[in-house]
């Protein structure tokens, strides 16, 4: 077998997937992992294309089957990336690449490549999106890094990603953490989609009381319309399945805690240091984090139990649901492109925000029809940076936010949470008002802590007649 | 003059008047600013005061006028802590003890506390409270670190402090940054109430068109009430306060982008970090972020001027409001209280959460006369940690909570944004709700990611009907 063009270290699930798409796309590539059973195992059990797949039992051995410059994709837990860069590094020469294809924190991703270009190696950290079935039939693909390296790579990467209308969904954003960021913030999309889905679930189990499957087949129905993506498709698939055991729905047999692996923590985490407040990306984390209290949600049902929200709430037809959904769908997108802009400019990223909803278009968890359209009301330029001004986007708010609205005040009347709803109109509204109420706040911080206002009329540094005085020249703590 | 018990280093607004609270209460203090002629006029225009200030023109003249172990408060601008601390050192002697009294961020204060242990020297972070008429006659203090050092100097403290029925308003919490992040939380919380009370006046002055003034005399009037603190009197002042120049309510005059020095902030993302989610808080840091798009806002207005969110929405009375207001000011205590504790469990400080609550009683600026109930109630022990499920309040939210429901949907049908609120009432249903919706999320993860769930007839690691042959045995991205 000839030199192999890529490497890649780590064969568990997503590893294996990704070799083999590479294989499948007529790449040979050579493959690594740290018990050298799993490696010959994975080999022989590939099948056809087992003539594509070098296995190699030790890190050396991997780096002597590549071509040169050396691209090495290193696809492991994140905790154990840095060991395995230690371990490899030495193997590797001066120009040669690692790809870290896993979920990093794009801090240490950044932390990694300056680290590892004071040893001449160049770094490419990758957000890879579409779970098992995107590694290996195509996944989204989000790059950063050196772009020398990416060039040399970019033909494996483009051919082994999932395609939207022809157009592959791969690309290079940027210096250090650029892709990995794009990815962290996907994520965060990803959890407030999955939140606002959720919202509606329960609106139509608890607030309606309507079977599970029937929920599941309106899901199936929204599929075929503006909401088609495919979180709306597996949401409808998932509330279908029964229970094999028990008979019963499936769902109804899942435990109500949810996990999570970080990267929406993270998104908020960013966007607060960065000064960005993604309000329903926050409640899809807080919606998580929350769950995960059951023992004490099930005592404040107990200690409330008394309480019967209003009944006297409007009914909400599914066609409220699904503007709503769609609008507050919308908002979160702008929230994250936002939060995508601030860091470009934060990092000096200089990010196509146009490229990132359009990598996104396929492969990946949040694709989606509306996607196509939100990348090109990006490449014809966001006013304000803001999705929801855009002509097209700007006109389904305008006509889903009577629903959102109706669904927000009968979710609140009916005592069924919607977090994520909420914080979504919360935004819209501010966002659309000219005059909001913090003057009132800058009033309360002025009579406090002479911390100043600014005049409408002009001039920053105003205080009320509250002023003592004391000279108000420095800034107070509160 | 004899040696003085404390030396404190700046003179700007906050510590020109902790020096002449510490002097008026019979505590000789050595006064420094790096401009000699500040400290000089200081101590030359404090009146009756001057003798028991001691004026230092160096640090070494400073460190040499104190009783030993020397205590230095450090009272400068956060970015200058440092450089203070590096200047001072050298002068100081093994046991002597460096106070930061500004607003630190804890986890600095964790990282100056050992640094300077490894020099023998002792630090104590310690947050104050209350802006300037605190600092000069009583604040709340928050003090972390060496408890022998807050031993030497804690009768000062108490005397300086705030009294609540003659309790001090003053606590050493516990190691390192306890004291720094019980204030942080304390600032949290007040943006808080901060946010709440601009979305009541909000509702008032958007949907009622009530005149500003009677806004104010309506706080005034709850000032009076069970909403009896801080925040509201001083809402019923600003709001009461005309421009001289324009004889307009003098909040017509101020321009609404809230500043922020970071701490509301800090709150989100250490809460964050921490697996909480404090949405009310979250809610306030993102109403000054968004504050400060002013533009994008008037551009969103304009877009949007169209939209006429339906007037039919029910009329609130002035019961509603402080009913609801007290409710989610209360969860939003119950937020601040978790996060509290999460923290304490993190870093081990042990801290007493019904001191954090004693401390607040008076001095600082979310002080109010529900503090002193809740003091007593998490004093008495919180079922599951949750402020909401001591009986006392959970009474009061089940009164609270229809009128808080009716305000959430009132204003979501007429336009106007209340993220705190709507964020109160989310987390309270939530709260209450035994099985919620995260059993689909859990059904969504497995689905495009074998993440796995628990069953609730037992046993975690289940997979629904769509997995595929390939092992699902490793986490996957996404």
């Amino acid at each position: 077998m000839s030199q192999a063009r890529i490497g890649l270290i780590g064969l568990g699930v997503m590893g294996a997937n990704l070799s083999l798409n590479i294989a499948d796309n007529g790449f040979p590539v050579a493959v690594y992992n740290r018990t050298s059973s799993v490696t010959d195992e994975f080999v022989a059990s590939s099948g056809d294309l087992a003539d594509k797949l070098s296995p190699a039992h030790t890190l050396e051995a991997l780096v002597a089957s590549l071509t040169t410059p050396r691209a090495v994709i290193i696809m492991v837990a994140a905790g154990a990336v840095d060991a395995v860069i230690d371990e490899l590094k030495p193997h590797l020469d001066k120009g040669d690449m690692i790809i870290d294809a896993g979920n990093a924190n794009f801090h240490d991703t950044r932390r990694r490549e300056a680290a590892l270009k004071n040893d001449g190696l160049n770094f490419i950290g990758m957000g890879v999106s579409g779970g098992e079935e995107g590694a290996r039939f195509g996944p989204s693909i989000m790059a950063g890094g050196d772009i020398a390296s990416f060039e040399v790579i970019r033909d494996i990467l483009e051919a082994i990603s999932a395609k939207h209308n022809g157009q592959p969904c791969a690309d290079h954003f940027g210096p250090d953490g650029a892709g990995h960021f794009v990815k962290t913030v996907h994520n965060g999309i990803e959890y407030a989609d999955m939140q606002m889905i959720a919202e509606v679930y329960g609106l139509l189990r608890d607030g309606d009381k309507r079977p599970t499957a029937e929920i599941g087949k309106l899901f199936e129905a929204w599929d075929q319309g503006p909401l088609n993506s495919y979180l709306i498709e597996i949401s409808g698939k998932v509330l279908q399945a029964v229970d094999e055991k028990t008979g019963n729905p499936l769902v109804d047999m899942i435990v109500d805690k949810a996990g999570q692996k970080g990267t929406g923590r993270w998104t908020a985490i960013e966007a607060l240091s960065l000064g960005q407040s993604p309000s329903t990306i926050e409640a899809a984390v807080a919606g998580r984090s929350w769950s995960s209290e059951k023992e004490t949600r099930e005592a404040g049902e107990a200690i409330f139990a008394d309480i019967q929200p209003q009944a006297g709430a409007e009914t909400l037809s599914d066609a409220d649901l699904e503007k709503a959904l769609l609008a507050a769908k919308i908002i979160a997108y702008d929230q994250g492109i936002k939060l995508l802009a601030a860091a470009s400019e934060e990092y000096k990223w200089d990010l196509d925000l146009a490229s990132c909803a359009e990598v996104w278009r396929a492969g990946c968890i949040i694709r989606s029809a509306l996607l196509d359209d939100m990348a090109s009301a990006v490449r014809e330029g966001l006013p304000h940076t803001q999705l929801i001004f855009a002509p097209r986007f700007a006109q389904i708010i305008r006509e889903g936010s009577s629903a959102l609205r109706r669904v927000v005040a009968s979710a609140a009347l009916r005592g069924l949470p919607t977090p994520a709803f909420s914080n979504a109109l919360a935004y819209f509204d501010t966002m659309r008002m000219g005059r909001g109420t913090t003057d009132l706040i800058q009033g309360q911080r002025d009579f406090f802590g002479a911390h100043s206002f600014e005049r409408t009329d002009g001039g920053k540094g105003h205080h009320g007649p509250w002023a003592s005085d004391v000279a108000h020249s420095a800034a107070l703590t509160d």
